[in-house]
């Protein structure tokens, strides 16, 4: 049971809001997770970036009907990480 | 999906880790938790400390060879909220 191996990017209860809609959904908007998961907008809006700045989500910013339109997907390191997290957090709670 | 539902006392890896070991072990000393989870004394202390201010987990200390032993054990409240915890860090990651 290592606790060290848990990736310490993804401990934070919003982050791991975010990282697990963005696994079962392909784009979403800030609007989208904030209604998701229930959380206040500098919450969301920290968390986002600090999941950008791993390179574990991107962004995208887009004109629709001439109105900025800023959507997020998890990145193929982002999916690889956190599977990895998933599996070690499941063995962890298990007491494996 | 609601991350406020997460108990934030149980975010932190250290405290997965420690609250994951006593739910499958009986009174486990400062030693057993440093050895299982592979953490600094300090890390350690310090989490220790604050699961027991929240009484999710219990202390025993006694003499055994007339030497100092310290031993934790999880409470009735630690295992339900933790037991809780986990539940909803599940549904979260299985994006229900």
């Amino acid at each position: 049971m290592n606790v060290q191996e848990l990736n310490k990017d993804f401990e934070n209860r919003t982050r791991l809001g975010i990282m697990s809609s963005l696994m079962v959904n392909d784009w979403l908007s800030f609007k989208d997770l904030k209604e998701l998961l229930n959380v206040t907008d500098g919450n969301l809006a920290s968390h986002i970036k600090g999941l950008e700045r791993k390179e574990y989500i991107e962004v995208k910013k887009e004109f629709i009907d001439r109105k900025p339109n800023t959507t997020y997907r998890v990145t193929q390191l982002g999916r690889m990480e956190f599977k990895k997290h998933i599996e070690i957090l499941e063995k962890l709670i298990k007491g494996e």
